[in-house]
């Protein structure tokens, strides 16, 4: 399946080896690797998947596709700005969400507007929202959207 | 100043209480309130607004104007289904959230994105995203918001 | 009713004339004029229209409202860039097309995508799209546009 | 390079057969198709390029993926309606628009717009404007856009 990997696209270290990790769980398990094109968060899960010998779709907000970062393989520029966040959830089946600040917490609600089950690591505590799990681990995350699609 | 006030198309009764007396503050302190056009929340909140001789935007997610609620003085079509929820947003100085879902927690994170103080009543506990306040009251929101802008 | 006049946000001097001239009619006869809120033909009808009392809309493609020329009484951000022109379309219920190049042409054709009869005044030869009259004059373009509707 | 090909959902059997023909041309030069995903000129063109073992790209207007014709390989949703038109142009280099009517027209507008070359067969006749080029078949659309990109 699809799976959207959002979050910031500036992050620390810690939260880059985190991203990586779901990126190549993914991909180790045969998923595509959905994100929003750009640095940080989403870049690091690129580069996981692609290490891992997996595919990468990246949605970006500007209209030039040249600002997708290296681990993008398909790379679709919308030139809608934030609006773009909306593409990034409706395009997996389901979402994992990794640190992050605004635009993180916009996706997480799209989840639950589009019926995605949504793994949240290290990011916003959104309290009781339907298809929501706080996960420790990468594993925690994949297990759980793979379970709940 | 412009107010976007966000939640539910469908909403309790007390809830929609409460969107009402929010839409009655905003205009009596001389601000426009702008939603999402629809019902529950967000056409108590215009009715507030009317009643008390505000002025309010609706911005659809459909194409058809005519899926305005009926207290809506200006709408606007857009047709991006969810992704029109950044344009509610972006189109206000300051966000009150009441109540709500995954849509309402989406607006919640386009207000940290865009830099809009967001005053929450018993909506999604958000922890400590920068901007958001959790408000008891609609004179708290209101108050939060004025003070912030 | 909404008339959604579109043209180029530069516009050479003869082309700005025709333009207030179309605002200034519209008023007259009771429409409120929709634009991208920008300069060119776009302020120009708003500032006919303002200077014969009527209404006018804005439809920006930047998030930032205070892009909208002076003339604009309700402006809408959007942050969409060119996907706006779509939404400038949807929110009239016929359209005055004058001059312009890419961006208008678009615009007729949402025209016919969402069955608005579209007047052109010195605007693109499209042929024979339904829906589109080559028009001489500002009146004759009003006249075509409110029979059509 | 990628290549937008653009046209009705329904399209008469002489029209698809000349979309199917610029499909394969463009895959056989190396080329991606890039549609909007559903039928007509959209599916004949995808068909075209698969059985030519290329790639193909289709971008949404619907929120639902399975609304994809059976010859899209990486299928992006959108859920924003027509405004989706800017995004199939803006994801090629270049514009091939066979037949179609209003979406069609807009999205020649877009490739002005957005400065990309746009090869016409039997479509429009949009007089002059930049970038645009009637071409009589196929081979003479793919050798326009290639010598202008």
């Amino acid at each position: 399946m699809r799976v959207s990997v959002v979050g910031g696209s500036v992050a620390p270290e810690p939260v880059e080896t985190l991203a990586e990790e779901v990126g190549r769980l993914l991909a180790q398990r045969g998923h595509t690797v959905v994100c929003g094109g750009l640095g940080g968060v989403m870049e690091a899960a690129c580069r996981g998947a692609k290490d891992a010998g997996g595919a990468t779709i990246g949605i970006l907000p500007s209209e030039d596709r040249s600002d997708a970062n290296d681990y993008v393989d398909t790379c679709i520029a919308t030139g809608l700005g934030h609006a773009r966040n909306t593409l990034v959830v409706l395009n997996g089946d389901a979402v994992v969400a990794i640190d992050g600040s605004g635009g993180t917490l916009s996706e997480i609600g799209f989840g639950n507007v589009f019926d995605r089950p949504v793994a949240g690591i290290r990011t916003h505590s959104v309290g009781s929202i339907e298809g929501f799990r706080s996960c420790a681990t990468p594993e925690e995350a994949v297990q759980f959207i793979e379970r709940e699609t």
